[in-house]
């Protein structure tokens, strides 16, 4: 089961097209990225710098396959997956939940993918993912 | 008792001085308000269009009183007031709760204020809130 | 000759790792694409409403290659190319400009592409660009 | 004279309202600060740090006088004001010029406030304004 962090859609999200502009739903994804860490014993803010890494995204994708408008509930699902020994992916997918008293469904509002990769402070070389983090990435 | 919105820091909020960017402030208040007046029925994505008003910010003030970092954990109180028959004020304030484990209590990381006023869609002109507008913020 | 468009890093474009938030430079990208639709003669603002079509980004790719850090100078290219009668893509590059007094020179910061698809607002169906924005896309 | 930064309103700085977002309005004044004291010769990004200080910003209040859309121009007046030893405000006005042909002139959007105070950052006390950014605001 991926970790799944619930979130409504506000005003600052959205643009004068009256949706989620495009790169928010990469800040949303990123907020879910932080509620897993945490949830896991993981906090983002000591977690990396008490280990002395830095992990930055060297990549995103994003499929938008539905707009989001203020006030829309959503859920952001979370899976990690292993790249190597120093990187790994998480796949995201927002799904938008249907309004109150509706018949229909969840339906996806977008796709999402990030890569990882961890590098050591000091040096700036790639290094092995911190066991603690590592186990969360394979457990995910 | 004013209406309280729970909120996480994300790392989205913050800038490079590690801590919440200042603007950021007075856009976690109009969450706030947001879930105030979802809470109290009145949806802002539609409500105001629906009366045929929109009701812009006039004036913002905030005092910036503590230091809010990715993770903190806050609690932001909304209490509106009548200004006028076509305006009103909502006092925000933000407070920082302890981290899990600590003695000490909640500590108040701002306050802020946004003044608003009600206004015609078709006339541009003012125009009195909205009875259920007006009783949720004379209710305040 | 790609449309080029200078920006400088902003402190409201960083988050507290001291650097550019990863979903910031795809927003800035979009700045970009903004200017260079302007400088074609085409503003978005007025653009796409007059035409009765909305223009929503289906995918984005972001390939992150470099930190930037509050007050660097960069360049973002702007090249746009045809996928269909009715979408197109956009390729960005950003290039972070060398320090004044620096011998090294531009150092490519990041890669990413946009996919844009055409759609009428009335029906919500597919629909061929409108040809100035066809025009646009083509020459580019 | 005071400084004057231009800039055109971008997609992202709207709401579903089809306007900048209020708080934007503090987000766009703090890049006008930011180019006021790079064009004094003190970059934000390493000026306070290498000075041993944080200049936080303590209140701030705006007047939002006049909608901003997408592809709006506006010139940003700063000018900075001694409030103590360790202590300076900035006096921001946001105008929004008129559209290219138009016989009406500039039209003020925003008035805005902010106050800084200079923080020593290894001993947490207020401190004196290092003398170059004293004279920049003594000069303003």
């Amino acid at each position: 089961m991926p970790f799944a962090y619930a979130r409504t859609i506000h005003f600052s999200d959205t643009d004068a097209a009256g949706i989620v502009f495009f790169a928010r739903y990469l800040a949303i994804c990123h907020e879910a990225y932080e509620e897993a860490l945490a949830a896991a014993g993981l906090p983002l803010a000591t977690f990396f710098s008490d280990h002395g890494v830095i992990v930055p995204i060297a990549k995103s994708e994003a499929a938008y396959l539905r707009p989001l408008a203020c006030g829309d509930k959503i859920r952001v699902e979370v899976a990690p997956r292993r790249l190597s020994e120093n990187s790994f992916v998480l796949e995201f997918a927002i799904w938008k939940l249907p309004a109150p008293g509706s018949a229909s469904g969840e339906k996806r509002a977008a796709a999402a993918r990030t890569e990882h990769v961890c590098i050591a402070s000091a040096t700036r070389e790639r290094q092995a993912l911190p066991p603690a983090l590592a186990a969360w990435v394979d457990g995910g």
